[in-house]
């Protein structure tokens, strides 16, 4: 395991100590000239813009605009070429001149959604999560779709409506038919979810018509971020057949700000429990992409659920051959998250459709009140740690955002 | 009816006469410096970014980067003003010296995607279709489902997958279930099928968290392209439940190279059917928004459907009012598509999946051969004229793609 250099004064058990090193697009308010990439060092940014134009020069181009987006289309060289040398110059102590000065404190950045969100997809790759949607909608059915196990279902979401972690989450108006009624109702959602997820950022894009192999997952996906896919689980209800989810998911879906790369998780890659299955040749990984990250889910500060991601049934890996496997390409940008993450325990359950078993359980809050779904102010944070070397845990951030009460007046077509 | 100079020799029913005016990114092989902004005149394309720099500079910078997509973020009062511009040069004789070098014949021109596409979403807006589909997939129960006419269903697309037309359409392999079988099998899509789309091109962005009222279309909607939703029933019947469709539909969308603008539909303006329903305030239109376009669908250039979308339900305002009505936020080039337009005649249905019957009734050709579904080197177009001033049609253009074989190798995980 490396060392930091001592005058960075990082403690060996920091979650963005040496082994994790995520990126961000951030600003400060000291700063001209916009938003500059950075990288967290403890409890601090690197401002790697100005680092690479004086530690790397070649690939300084990569930083200018800010944004991860030219760096994530370099492709994988550039990737391993710039972890490299930040792991370099944050270990060796001759380097303190050349970046002492470009650390920020978190505290004082402010941070931007890191890349253009290009295609957002959403998978449905928790078995648990999968199982308990079925038990909860099509009781004494079989829990899983007959499709499920054969292939990761997935589907998409609205790329412009991905705001990074700290947004405020409107409360969403919709249609939605109550209990008994004929007609459908129109108002705010009774039924406000989070969904815990995985996200997958992809910086390498593909050819239309090539199907990209699960062996080639490292080449075009850069790294993960967390992902809250707010769910209004009653306008979701009422509008999803036949052609699945739109309005209840489409108002928000959260992101944190940090994209933790594909390298950092080396020691997290587990077997995932699909490599048991029968499965179809594309779907078949020769190296394993299950990810031994553990979740948390806090609802006002209180930890309500303790998902493990890996417990999800279908890899990353497979996720990508699969959304590519009809010829469709994946560009620089392109988000695809895992789908809620939810373990076997009820207390490892990434939703509140499933901690409160589809709002008939209370969910207990340490102030002696209770949830069902969502009430307006709350704030929902999910937060990660990945196993890192030397049997530590590395930080994923967090992804949070606050409801805001809905706008009550319908709009209208009339004015 | 203004009068197109006499020195363009255009006549008066040309489809793409002065009451059309639809705007492409184009390239010919005598220019340097990559694409321009074009617009239809005729057989002719005017090159709008040199023109514009001569009759019109302080409008020029939305032209120079040589796709719609800065002129679509101008906003109505820039549509409006480029529109009278163009109108103005092109029936004034005087202005012949100014424009007269920049027409280049249209098979002399290579059209690209006009602009990049942010979401792309999909309704279902055709009460027929819907009612097709319905009585094909559910035979014997109602044959639209119960939030049909309460609400325009739609759902989000692949945007990364839309193609200009002409662009070759690979035939996608993936996951389907043969009759019968109890396990799925892989391989390429034997019902490969088109369905023919009215697309809606947003230009002004909206916020998110602010639904926009349908009365407010105009201001955002720049205009419309032909789409056509290549669609692989099996791989799409197989997948669908319950998050709807995602490799059946992500492999391809051919869009027309032609964006015509809402200004030259006001004649085609009529009322849908949905303005005698029983609405929700949000989805009631004061001023109609239904469109007299009639579609012609031909297969290997013999005419196998012509689909009338005046007989769609549901409106483009209503549907850009449901999109946002819970606070999703539209951009610049977000696409929006209304989904198969099927006529209640046999002949005017807007895909193979109902002129086939679901592969039981042949589709019969000219040249004695007979179709269920899209077969190897099958060429299908959809093109659609509106009606425009004076009782004559306008054009939109055509959207073409040809069908390459599968690739076959089932793609490894081993490699």
């Amino acid at each position: 395991m490396i060392q930091a250099a001592r005058w960075l004064r990082l403690p060996a058990e920091h979650p963005f100590g040496l082994a994790a090193l995520p990126y961000c697009s951030y600003t400060a308010a000291t700063y001209t000239g916009g938003y500059r990439v950075g990288v967290a060092v403890g409890d601090h940014i690197l401002d790697l813009t100005t680092a690479s134009d004086r530690l790397m020069p070649a690939r300084a181009h990569l930083f200018r605009a800010g944004s991860l987006d030219d760096f994530l289309a370099a492709g994988d060289g550039a990737w391993t070429q710039v972890r490299d040398g930040l792991t370099g110059w944050l270990s060796d102590e001759q380097c303190r001149p050349a970046i002492e000065d470009l650390m920020v404190p978190v505290g004082q950045a402010s941070l931007r959604l890191p890349f253009t969100v290009a295609d957002f997809v959403d998978f449905f790759a928790s078995e648990n999560h999968a199982a308990n949607a079925g038990r909860i909608f099509r009781p004494g059915a079989e829990p899983l779709p007959p499709n499920w196990k054969h292939l990761p279902i997935g589907y998409h979401g609205r790329s412009g409506s991905v705001v990074v972690s700290g947004t405020p989450v409107r409360r969403p108006c919709g249609q939605f038919r109550p209990p008994g009624a004929d007609a459908p109702s129109f108002g705010p959602s009774a039924r406000l979810d989070f969904e815990a997820e995985l996200g997958f950022v992809v910086g390498a894009r593909s050819h239309l018509g090539e199907p990209v192999p699960a062996s080639r997952f490292a080449e075009h996906v850069f790294g993960v971020c967390l992902v809250n896919d707010w769910s209004a689980r009653d306008i979701q209800s009422f509008e999803t057949v036949p052609l699945g989810p739109f309005l209840g998911k489409s108002f928000a879906t959260t992101v944190s700000p940090w994209v933790l790369p594909l390298a950092a998780l080396e020691h997290a890659r587990v077997r995932p429990p699909s490599a048991a299955a029968d499965l179809l040749p594309y779907l078949t990984e020769t190296t394993h992409w299950g990810l031994d990250i553990d979740f948390e889910v806090r609802l006002n500060g209180s930890v309500i659920s303790r998902p493990p991601y890996a417990t999800m049934f279908w890899s990353p890996a497979q996720m990508l051959a699969h959304l590519t496997v009809n010829g469709a390409a994946v560009r620089t940008g392109d988000l695809y998250a895992s789908g809620t993450v939810s373990g076997p325990e009820p207390d490892q359950r990434g939703s509140l459709l499933e901690l409160s078993w589809n709002g008939t359980e209370a969910v207990p809050l340490p102030d002696g009140t209770s949830r069902f779904w969502l009430q307006d102010a709350d704030e929902l944070t999910i937060s990660a740690t990945a196993r890192g070397p030397g049997g530590g845990r590395i930080g994923l951030g967090s992804a949070t955002g606050r409801i805001l009460p809905a706008v009550r007046e319908s709009p209208a077509g009339k004015d």
